[in-house]
């Protein structure tokens, strides 16, 4: 690959996406070389208009009457992001609570929907929240957890997986674009392998959605939730979605009963008796200005189109993994991603003994990446609005760090947050 | 009671909470006279701009470096609910989630820390979100739910409530306000009558936070949540909050075991440890732009204070029933809350056999009450913004309403939402 920035201004040139970035705030103005869109996205400049249009026009001015407007909301939502970024059908996906939450919801109604099996499976190498999560569940229902290794570069091996698998699992949960490394699952492939021994496969897609085509359909997916404030663009803390298959709705009950998943909720019946459809995976009431911002940024992942943000995506890791080859790796910068474009959501990461010495180091030469424990930065740049120049600064100024040893005069240990 | 216009206008001339109402959207412009404040709060002044704030410069320019901040936002946020409008302390209180979810995490925790013991107790009257909750949860864990028979107008009464408390009863769910009538509970009688068999109570305050002084501390209470949409004005699916007195918090574990629940949460290390505080029960990543709008609400509350605001209430509400008494009651319409003003929360509800067709009329009238089936018109006035003159002009134009039969011509049935 040609490694001069003559060459990145050239693919920026050619880049059909290239107008979103306007659409995004501080994009170009804040000078920062933004590679943190994998944990939090960038503000579309959309958004405070559709916020101050939520709270002035629908809360002060409709008042309670705008309830006949926001009881749709989080079906509606839900039915944009399956069309436009999950590849699910309408009546799929539901917008609310936290992907914690949701993980927990359809994780215990998998766990139910499966009776005397009595292992659920993971990967030793997925995010916190998940694992967490699983061996809650586990503890509460006296179920086995079998955490299943992978490299933590390359990701979960299919084999691997396999050899965990038999008719003592009632699910597996696993990452679609790991967390760390930013490996691909292959969803079809390991949703196939779980129905063989009769196990569900409850799909994160926290690092996937608005990254990389994820045709839950197509790949017969049976659960899956996923947030939306890293390629979504939905802001701090933005509510989660959760898909399940339609034809297991009718099938599998939540946990938490909530008045949200009620039949005809406003008879306030007696008997908790859930919906027949999607809706049953609700619980409390919506969060209604927070989806008006996640509204906004799928709408542009959804205009863009996740082939053109994936293709764009992969490009920008061969750009970065090229440069990291290049310039990095003789500072004893290793690759702790997957190395073919083809296994890889859309960031790259990359080990080194002092990773978050030199984390500190770039922001102070505003590159924002993403420290992960123990000795991983991660560069996540993002299709809607990074640009191939930006990487290549990004690793040109990685570079100077190294090479001047700028690093070295900062704190060896995080602060401790809690 | 003098029931001329006049004093209505006098009661509002000595208002101590008078210059509030500017600070509301809408609040005397939109000609509403909106008395549904115990459902969906008027929008503050004050929230656009809050919200612009944290969207443009904490998101926007801060980017994930606003974490450092919005990593205390939920903790910070309950500390000020603590000590403006629930009577607790710092450190018991925690925002997030939905009430339901929250009632969700403290039941089961509450169950798990009375081994043994295999009954819940509800009220059969209470918000339908809280019946399913403990269904759902009875249902899981092989319990047995003892629904205590409430009087729809009168509330709970308390020797009823003690007959069906015994050695046997894990924890007992209750609304501080009741969703219907609007009676008043007693939490700190309550809560000892629960403990004196070893029972936990667990406080749905939904109705009471903001409207009634809640000393959770004098009470003794163990275990809270509430929502904060209400008379805390936080707008549509506000983030909840919850609370647990300190002393029980490490021996409480609830069973979604999220991520900000972890003790060091950024180790991001192999097993479930959770921290010693109140943050043991957040789960997810915490709703960051909807708290922003919670927090000047609730700080609407504080400043104008608790015991003010229940003064106003009361004197709203005994305006409301004399007017009832004596321009409703001739047209067949009954007081279904309690007659004594220390027993009644914020809101005043009637019955009528056509309260859906008189809900509608009245509407259609610039008057925003809330019906609760299966006859009941709630009136909630919000003492931050309701005039006792808006009372005098509602109420004038519902005997009107009556007398001229407007009800009449809208429709019985009330359409299905779902």
């Amino acid at each position: 690959m040609d490694l001069c920035r003559t060459h990145a201004e050239t693919l920026d040139a050619e880049d059909p996406l290239a107008a979103f970035r306007a659409r995004f705030a501080g994009a170009g103005e804040d000078g920062l070389l933004y590679l943190d869109g994998n944990s939090l996205g960038r503000m579309p400049r959309e958004t405070p208009a559709a916020l101050a249009r939520v709270v002035e026009d629908e809360w002060a001015r409709g008042l309670v009457g705008s309830w006949a407007s926001w009881i749709g909301a989080a079906t509606r939502l839900g039915d944009r992001l399956a069309a436009g970024v999950l590849g699910a059908g309408p009546g799929e996906v539901l917008v609310g609570d936290s992907t914690s939450v949701n993980l927990y919801k359809l994780l215990v109604a998998g766990v139910d929907a499966r009776p005397g099996r009595d292992v659920l499976v993971c990967c030793a190498d997925d995010f916190p929240t998940d694992r967490y999560i699983v061996a809650g569940v586990a503890a509460a229902r006296g179920m086995t957890v079998r955490e299943v290794p992978a490299d933590i570069d390359e990701g979960l091996d299919a084999d691997v997986l396999a050899a965990a698998l038999d008719e003592r699992v009632a699910v597996v949960v696993l990452s679609a674009v790991a967390y760390r490394s930013g490996a691909l699952a292959d969803i079809a492939a390991l949703t196939r392998a779980a129905r063989d021994v009769g196990a569900l496969v409850l799909w994160d897609l926290s690092h996937a959605a608005g990254a990389v085509p994820v045709d839950l359909a197509a790949a017969g997916a049976d659960l899956a939730v996923g947030c939306t404030y890293k390629y979504l663009g939905g802001g701090p803390g933005a509510p989660a979605f959760l898909y399940v298959r339609r034809e297991l709705q009718e099938r599998l009950r939540q946990p938490i009963w909530g008045w949200f998943g009620q039949r005809d909720q406003f008879a306030m019946g007696p008997e908790y008796d859930p919906v027949p459809g999607v809706e049953r995976f609700g619980v409390g009431t919506p969060p209604v200005l927070a989806m008006a911002a996640v509204e906004v940024g799928a709408g542009l992942v959804a205009e863009a189109g996740i082939g053109r943000l994936a293709a764009k995506g992969r490009a920008l890791g061969q750009l970065t993994v090229a440069l990291a080859d290049a310039w990095l790796a003789p500072h004893g910068v290793a690759l702790a991603s997957p190395r073919d474009p083809a296994r890889r959501g859309s960031h790259v990461t990359l080990a080194h003994p002092q990773a978050w010495q030199l984390t500190q180091a770039l922001v102070d030469r505003g590159v924002v990446p993403d420290f992960r424990t123990p000795d991983r930065v991660r560069l996540g740049p993002a299709p809607l609005y990074t640009r191939f120049v930006d990487v290549w600064d990004a690793m040109d100024r990685f570079r100077a760090v190294l090479a001047e040893g700028a690093h070295e005069r900062y704190p060896t240990e995080r602060a401790r947050v809690t």
